[in-house]
């Protein structure tokens, strides 16, 4: 069975499907803030629903999953299609060049909070499974769908919810279209992600702000205890000095890292598209920093005055955020435990607060059905996708390997330049379209594997 | 000549200098933002020339100064008083618990931004020629008025002004009225302040905020790069390792270590004064700390998100402000630039701005005129006040010691908490009145030694 059909229509249907995208990216739908999130839910449903797609709310402890499905294939092989409809606060709001609520075409690319992660993605997915089903009346495969709402919070509920859901979430593998394509704009299959543990540390000092002259060498001032604090977590090189932070990871095997090794790097493309210039790194030592090594970063960090010329105080209060991304198989538990020991004992009074984590994951690159998957998005693409072990990003990706117990795979389908979690986010409008005909071709290449299978 | 007259005439019009002083508190004057200074500096004008001090504004290059006079003494002493109009910004502006320009008496107290700081005081002194006029027709010796609009911006114009109109503000003395008094409730004749540098440091990573994940160990975190840098300029004990940052502060004599240690000192009152618990200082680490060692004080430190729960990010600026407060004879200038060699040594990328400074002064306490000052000062709160050598804000007085090449004393009227520079300002209404008759009393002590050298 060819796919000219499905091209065909989707051909057809350009305008109408980024109208719907319009639709959902203009949903305001920021976790963090609790703005929008439900309405943004209900909407997906109803689109989910016009698809063809048997599709409910399913409550969390926190925002609601959208769940749909399909299947009423004549294999037994089912998909489980993973996305998020939640997205990152749009700050800082003034850097955007069109409100970044309102969907903006500039130059081939649609300007949107959201609009690369994950909207556009997300979108592409269900939209792939309305042309399908439009062209052939069926599916190749089994098809579930989970679209959750807090992605973009760390996911603090998912676990839970899979783990509570195995039997109706059951599959043979799970699928992922999130983050961004590699920067040389081939298609991509990942196989593993970073995890994340977010803190927040927060420092003390007097009761209320203080005259920074008459209270100056008095009055404790919090910002340098946190300052204090970090310089004995983490030397100048960026080495982490919390102990026993670098246990447990687990080193690559030889075929992972010479996947790595294949794959392309360009360092002025990196330069331009980090917009840094002095990026020294080498491909090897790149794909290692960027999803082998873990990261120690400060996301935020806030006291005293931060407006328009100078309010000489000593602030009352510090805090800074951090997001620190952990490889396979570091635990985020036993990282927090060790951060918390290392504040008690240099800065016992400064407050340690967990923001949420995710395990790191990993999918064996030697599985057959990763093959499957690499042919399906080679054939929409018209060229050999990359297979990378890891990227640098967090999914809670460790839910289906290690919950659920099946191969994950991740195919992106956002420009490397996306800018998600930043301002300006975008996606390109070809993109888009493209992640409609890889969804379709790999849920083909996946019904010719399970026909392949039935007839063994 | 008894006083009885000038403090019946302020009993009876303590309600109607209330009201003046509210209209002059109503009217903002925020000189960093630049919020309705040149208003401010014309309603003064006003109030000053209906008092009958003959008055006029003059232009800086920045805020205007606003002028007055009355020269019409019998001898040919002169004071000058020397004030400021412009007021520190509101923020945060939740934690007041009324708006901060609407001044609004709870128990006792006016709650206003600039009441303390320093409209209050220089409406005291205002209203006390005010007072004196209208009992005597005539004050006790000739007074020069000069109000600024920059002070809170550090002073950037006021020594060009004051090198440019030496001969109109020539004068015997200079007297200020700013800053709380002591914690004691005792007043006192300040003698001296400490100076301040300021200064922002700008560390720029990427062009913009990057993925902390897809980024993370690549893109340069800027927050890091401060405090990598910070670390380099200050030990955790608070000590400055900036190169020659100690050098050229010049020892107490041993009378002013004398009045340093006669000095009461009152800790449990300090630590509620401060709201924090752990202050170990006894009265000389007190006294030496705040007036006689200068700070490295971190006034604001922003970079990334600040907001509710997260956002994982590596932000793409981090900025420090600080103010340093320098004793004498440390010189702004030359620890400015020992500040950016370091700087250039250690992180030569990382931007730093000059945002103000100001010299630190200190007037000889064995000066006959400054005991002619403790004793009207004594003679208007009933209670020998406390001689200071120094203090630990900054105000521009050096321009006086300095440029004019007098002495200068200061003499504080608000209450010890008016939480100056922090939400919540306020100055106790008794104190307001107290400052009127105050300056009365300065001035007619001032008159009676005029002409007791006049005499000789």
């Amino acid at each position: 069975m060819s796919l000219t059909m499905v091209e065909r229509l989707l051909e057809e249907r350009k305008s109408d499907y980024l109208q719907q995208l319009f639709a959902l990216l203009k949903q305001k739908s920021i976790s963090t803030t609790n703005e929008g999130v439900r309405e943004c839910a209900e909407l997906l449903l109803e689109m989910m629903q016009s698809c063809g797609i048997q599709s409910r709310l399913m409550e969390t402890a926190g925002h609601p999953v959208v769940y749909g499905e399909w299947l009423k294939a004549e294999n037994t092989f089912t998909v489980l299609i993973y996305g998020h409809y939640d997205v990152q606060p749009p700050d800082p709001v003034e850097e955007w060049q069109s409100p970044p609520f309102e969907p903006t075409i500039r130059e081939g690319r649609i300007y949107c909070r959201g609009v690369g992660d994950n909207k556009g993605q997300l979108m592409a997915q269900v939209l792939a499974i309305k042309t399908y089903l439009d062209s052939f009346g069926e599916l190749p495969v089994n098809v579930k769908l989970l679209f959750e709402g807090e992605e973009e919070n760390s996911s603090p509920h998912l676990a839970a919810f899979v783990a509570e859901h195995k039997e109706l979430l059951a599959c043979d593998l799970v699928y992922t279209s999130d983050g961004p394509m590699h920067g040389s704009g081939i298609p991509s299959v990942e196989l593993g992600v970073r995890g994340i543990l977010g803190v927040e540390m927060i420092a003390y000092g007097a009761k209320w702000d203080h005259h920074s002259g008459n209270m100056g060498n008095i009055a404790p001032n919090p910002a340098w205890m946190l300052i204090d604090l970090l310089r004995t977590m983490r030397d100048e090189h960026g080495r982490v000095l919390i102990e026993g932070f670098y246990d447990n990871i687990r080193k690559p095997t030889a075929y992972e890292l010479d996947l790595f090794r294949k794959l392309p790097f360009d360092r002025n493309e990196l330069i331009e598209q980090i917009g840094y210039p002095d990026i020294e790194e080498d491909s090897e030592t790149y794909y290692r920093q960027v999803s082998l090594e873990p990261t120690f970063n400060i996301c935020g960090f806030h006291s005293g005055y931060g407006g328009d010329g100078s309010k000489t105080i000593i602030p009352a209060k510090a805090s800074v955020k951090m997001d620190i991304r952990l490889v396979i198989d570091q635990d985020p538990d036993d990282i927090f435990q060790k951060l918390c020991s290392h504040v008690r004992k240099y800065a016992p009074s400064i407050n340690v607060l967990h923001q949420g984590d995710m395990r790191p994951s990993r999918t064996s690159a030697e599985l057959e059905i990763v093959k499957v998957v690499v042919e399906g998005v080679g054939n929409a693409y018209g060229i050999d996708p990359l297979l990378v072990p890891g990227v640098g990003g967090s999914l809670p990706d460790y839910v289906w390997t290690q919950i659920l117990g099946v191969p994950s795979v991740m195919v992106p389908y956002a420009n490397a330049d996306e800018a998600n979690h930043a301002p300006n986010e975008n996606m390109v409008v070809e993109l888009f379209y493209k992640g409609i005909s890889c969804t379709c071709h790999v849920l083909h290449q996946l019904g010719e594997f399970s026909k392949k299978k039935n007839d063994l």
